[in-house]
């Protein structure tokens, strides 16, 4: 209810604050028997984790996590899985500067708003540092997914698009250069556009696009939590993002029927696929496709005006080591949003079986 | 869980089919004592119901609701709120023609693969006929935020393109035309447009944006139930839709950090509006807008080849009284859903209070 | 949330008030493709519908049971199933004598209190008419539970008890009185108490126990959703209950460990069940059993002083068609609430398969 | 969903097993601005702790709780409270012995059955130290329902039974003695009884009682989740819970109703209170009071035979330190969750205000 809860059989739910003691959550509903793969969830971790490259924030933090309970001898028990993140990294930072300020276009105005308190060291609750523990979680549905393969990857860097449809992509590369962009002349590119910006004391946006395969058909729950639109919550949920499309998407709007439609083949796959495998808001068992915009991070490296508790302007100045662009970290963030959905509704799926 | 129900605090559960004997749904946890306007209730169905005008399905519908509970001597009582709409356009008309065969880029592939039958009446459950129900529920979430002003209007049809900001354009005339575009002008153009594309026997997509005025700051539950994520949701499971975006949207991806931010005036209010009205997934005070993409409705009135259950190929010719374009009938389902999400988030917030 | 739905994957939500034009509700989450008896579901109404003897109130309701949707060719198509029931029985009568008044032990005060307001006619909400939604749910979780045999019979009214262990009885006779107490010359005596009763104008609680049998070894959600805390919720939600115990109950708590541990047969049966078919608060396929205490009615035949909503006193006189004993009728509605229960964790129990 | 997490708005969510490395839990939805009292909070966890008095489990544990979230400068700040207990007591103990068996009356079996698996050290997720996170969550929980008054009292060890109503007690007696039975006289003779028992390696079951003074009217949400209906569960989710009733429970069903009903002072209290203080669910104002059946442990210090996961005979000998009568233990668990059903509804009724 109070929002720090995802998935209803496949569910987790967070906690923890940017500069508390640690991060943490619970992933209830995970199916027993599962071996788990441990090195590929911390390989999960160190995919979102800070100081990771060049063109991500500089901030250290190890990003390990502790399981408390929920597997035993190496396997899942269906019971509960307790994990914490310690937060290693809390300098005992001078606040001062930000505790009776609000920082422009920063989540500090509304929860003070809101809750009429707030823990003001780095975002508190509404830093992204949260996302850890969604990390985690999404490593972990992976997991349970044996088969689907779920690929995120940067196709915006500001005004740069990867102008590619996915299908002419070697998925595989995403990895290969720190962008997580594919394709690798792109990646530069864009790699040199962050850095620029980064030394101007700016951030920029941009965009991730996934792709889901070997989603069998049948997920989704309509008419409300279908498929694309549990999707698009995940999606919208986490830090900065600002729009969500799938298939054909806002493109997909401006066309004709007789041209949007997917023709069938005689084995159920569509010759097309605009409706980005969900029909109805179910799968239909081609690939699902997926757009994520982020806006640029408003932390700037750069004095400003701003006004403070009193509303009475203040001077501030930016600092601290954080990121120019905030894609290349949240490609993990992405993939395993994507993967709590698709866990819930293959479980859920069950019902029908 | 089987995606039926929407809303917590705030909720409802709706059922029906396209084709059945009736619709309907219940609405808990509406507040009591809130002298309900049946007139402004009608009025909304009568904005969504087909036969309205000349642009949108000739098929002739009532619409007219009836209450079953709830409600005591005008006012509702805080008790659930159970509606019924009527189907009384249920031709005995033959359906053989679509029992067993699949229509591209409908649900009728998908429902056959998750739950193994389907009333292929009309759709079934997944006609959009289903969101007649919302329409109540949401006319009815509308008197309950009083003061809060939510104006949705068409701004896209086909690549036709509104491009004034929300501000530019008189929100009270959006009614004064059958498009429900507030400028008249354009409105005109997609008439026209609309108009030409139905003679073909052809569809096509087209934007809803919406506005939302008088929000009080405080609204949304971080981190996953982020105000923004759970109208993304809420737009993403109307039917058709293939995108949403708040504030700058996709486009604010593109931006520097440096021109997204919003500086604060001293009152609290910002000088731009890039977030929408929403910062760290709660709301600031400022205006909420957002923009929900369309696809083109996928049955045409044309002749086309298809595949049947067996995977067989099957000859079709889309018949009856459909939409050309979904949009000037869905701008009240967009007002519906954006206010069952704020009633919700309304009445959550009380716990701070 | 507003505490009108019950059940998670089997779910049902319901309205309607006592004397308001209809009561009803959706069952979502019912898996496709069951045959539906609908015989079966009306002889559950029979069984529950004033009138239907001697002994309980001579109120006549036909309590039949239209189906809007979910249902198509008779079968179950996995969409919700809306439902509504006709009050019939809605004379124009005169309530000024409750409008204003508090009757002892009935809901009017609280209602007023929490809501600010009621519906008078007869209960409104708080009428134990509700409960024929539950009915109607519950026979049809009962056809979900194929092969599940769930038999509930009057064990108590007032003082007298029938003392035998449901293993004595001739579970197939429970339906051969109108008291629905499977020992004859029990039932006989109870039905004589219950005319006395009546004659002086008074009323008297009862007990309902519950025998389910060929419960799969599994069912339960710990640690909260344990199967006997959702059945003793499920059974501390029907109107007029006070206490629910389970297996050895509150005499087990008299015992020592010694005496109340079950023993183990080699095939994993217990020798003894005082665990009553639940351990760790999930089913182990012995039979479950237990007792549903329900306090005597509030409406009396007689005349007796109250308060106004100004804290005056007034003098009522109970008049009307009221049941002298609840326990008769509220036989099916504990099967049902049963039902509900067993369907819900039968369903969730699939994730583990 | 998977049954771990408890109540709406103020939920938590718990997990651990007893002899991993730690439990834990996330309380979402409490209240920002709270200043807690650490030392209530630890305090109620040492009338839960094993090894706190003559006649309870020896084992050692200090049960300190270390939170990590949503509390900053000595308040709650309205994010979730992250927390977690660490298990110290882990030793390597050999489990050999129960690693493929199944001992009588515990979870052993249907753990098994259910999962396919278990953590069988120490009854793993079965084990009541879950009930530990209960505690931390009934104790915050507490301090949000400032002004309420929660007392749970033994008033059962095996047959002995405290006959007085709780208005002949004095409740700030009920730490004075290691029972938590307010009647010094008959603690003492409890006090013996269970050591006796213990001395015989046998175990017995007990009753607690709880009163909850100072309840507003207007708690509790019909028609599913009564107040009553929410605090059985909450109840029967505790271990070892056999049974449950409020007001005047069972013996409420061999009354009268003339004898029953609760007649009204002129200021709406009433001037017997066989409601329990609970009218249609809804609280009324007047004293909530229950009672709650605990079977006896299962563990006993003696030899006996039971099967193994092939359905071999096998003989066991139970060790170790266990409760000989889990009622002196188990009285802060049943007020902690009062507590937790009670906070819930506190903030759900604010819908109404």
């Amino acid at each position: 209810m109070a929002g720090n809860s995802f998935g209803k059989l496949f569910s987790i739910t967070t906690y923890g604050e940017s500069h508390g003691p640690a991060l943490g959550g619970v992933i209830d509903g995970c199916p027993p028997g599962i071996e788990l793969d441990m090195d590929a969830i911390q390989n999960e971790m160190n995919r979102r984790k800070p100081g990771q490259s060049a063109i991500v924030t500089q901030r250290k933090e190890p990003d390990s996590v502790k399981f408390h309970s929920g597997i035993f001898e190496g396997k899942t028990t269906g019971t509960p899985i307790g994990f914490v993140i310690e937060n290693t990294n809390q300098k005992s930072h001078d606040y001062s500067h930000i505790k009776d300020s609000y920082r422009p276009s920063h989540a500090d105005y509304t929860y003070d708003k809101k809750y009429g308190t707030r823990d003001y060291r780095g975002g508190g609750r509404s830093s992204a540092r949260e996302t850890a523990c969604r990390v985690v979680a999404g490593a972990i549905a992976k997991q349970v997914l044996k088969g689907i393969e779920i690929y995120a990857y940067v196709s915006g860097v500001g005004t740069m698009k990867l102008d590619k449809p996915y299908s002419e992509l070697d998925l595989t590369k995403i990895e290969s250069n720190i962008v997580r962009c594919p394709d690798q002349e792109m990646a530069t590119k864009m790699e040199q556009y962050i850095k620029e910006v980064r030394s101007k004391g700016d951030t920029v946006g941009g965009i991730i696009s996934c792709v889901v395969k070997n989603v069998p058909a049948g997920l989704g729950e309509p008419v409300f939590d279908k498929l694309h639109a549990d999707l698009g919550k995940a999606m919208l949920s986490i830090n900065a993002v600002k729009g969500f499309e799938y298939g054909s998407g806002f493109h997909g709007s401006t066309m004709y029927g007789s041209d949007h439609n997917d023709a069938f083949n005689t084995d159920g796959s569509t010759k097309t696929n605009n409706s980005g495998g969900i029909q109805g808001g179910i799968s239909n068992g081609m690939d699902i496709y997926f757009n994520v915009a982020f806006k640029p991070v408003a932390t700037l490296i750069q004095k400003y005006e701003t006004i403070d508790k009193k509303g009475e302007i203040v001077e501030m100045q930016g600092k601290g080591r954080h990121d120019p662009c905030v894609v290349p970290r949240a490609v993990p963030i992405v993939e395993a949003m994507a993967a709590l959905v698709l866990a819930d509704f293959y479980l859920i799926n069950k019902i029908y079986s």
